[in-house]
């Protein structure tokens, strides 16, 4: 028998979410999220004025294979690409029969999560939401706050991560923001799937 | 392809533990452990006064099988049946090559896991602490402090629970209060697997 892995712990700050020990740490900031905002105009002059951190990401080392279990915590930054949300790239699991969990520590915020076949499920998130990603479904989320959005997501070792299916076609909807609100709509720039 | 699971969400009461909604709680009660604690007269002499709720656990409603997670919280009520710490069951998971992930919300306590060829490993835990129960290790957790020690777990769908590896041998070493303090000793009454 192989030799077995040691449990250890982390620490996550309730407040900041950042996780400590963290040996990974990804940043995304506007530049990398070239393509993905729909007003390109916006997308540019905010550009100009510099390359804003939209999130930040702490995640476990832990082994990506079956059986184990990878979480990271997730800061969205408040702030808008002409009126559409702060959000993450998003993504489907490689193993698309894979589930996600995600679990807002604080801030408030928006999970989209879209099948292949067009589907559409959107859930509001605020401090003690869960919410279950289920196996099959794409997901981003967006924050619609004006203060951090934190979130803790945990996902099976084995998941994998398909960000080029988000970045060729897009998400179906897009979530921005009018009188105040936000509202859902319809992306002209999605391109759906082959039946 | 078969009819695709929706995405759901649920709220937890980060100060309670509360899972809402929740069809699946969990209670177990002192007469639930019999055999589970050192100090059988102690154990009699408490339960003589009532059968007290030691823990409660709220449960997500999810299929148990492979890509989905599950996920609960659990509640350990403060109290020692003796000098012993009220405690889980405790269990290996049936399918033995999974992780467990658990994210205290509130409280201390401490979790003890243990390996089939006798490793034991041991970690506490306060309010923002995940410990990572690694594949292959049975696991128990103790409330340490004097408030109610919460936390949530998530475990891979097909985990599965075996309890009875826990019945029936013990676990290497308990957790007592001495001089005011949680103290690791070996356990007497333990089984060691045979070689």
């Amino acid at each position: 028998m192989r030799e077995l892995m040691r449990p250890f712990k982390t620490l996550v700050n309730m407040k900041s979410g950042q996780l400590n020990p963290c040996r990974h740490v990804i940043e995304r900031r506007l530049s990398d999220m070239k393509g993905m905002y729909l007003d390109a105009q916006a997308y540019s002059r905010l550009l100009n004025q510099g390359d804003k951190l939209i999130y930040k990401v702490y995640e476990v080392d832990v082994a990506q294979e079956a059986g184990q279990l990878i979480y990271c915590t997730t800061i969205i930054y408040p702030g808008k690409v002409g009126n559409e949300y702060f959000m993450t790239k998003g993504h489907f699991h490689l193993k698309e029969d894979t589930a996600e969990i995600y679990f807002c520590l604080q801030g408030e915020g928006h999970l989209l999560m879209q099948a292949r076949d067009g589907q559409v499920s959107f859930l509001q998130m605020k401090s003690g939401t869960i919410a279950y990603v289920s196996p099959y479904w794409g997901h981003r989320t967006m924050n619609t706050g004006d203060k951090e959005f934190i979130f803790l997501a945990v996902f099976p070792g084995d998941a994998g991560h398909n960000y080029r299916a988000v970045e060729d076609r897009g998400f179906a909807k897009i979530l921005v923001e009018e009188g105040g609100s936000p509202q859902l709509k319809r992306n002209p720039k999605y391109v759906a799937e082959p039946e």
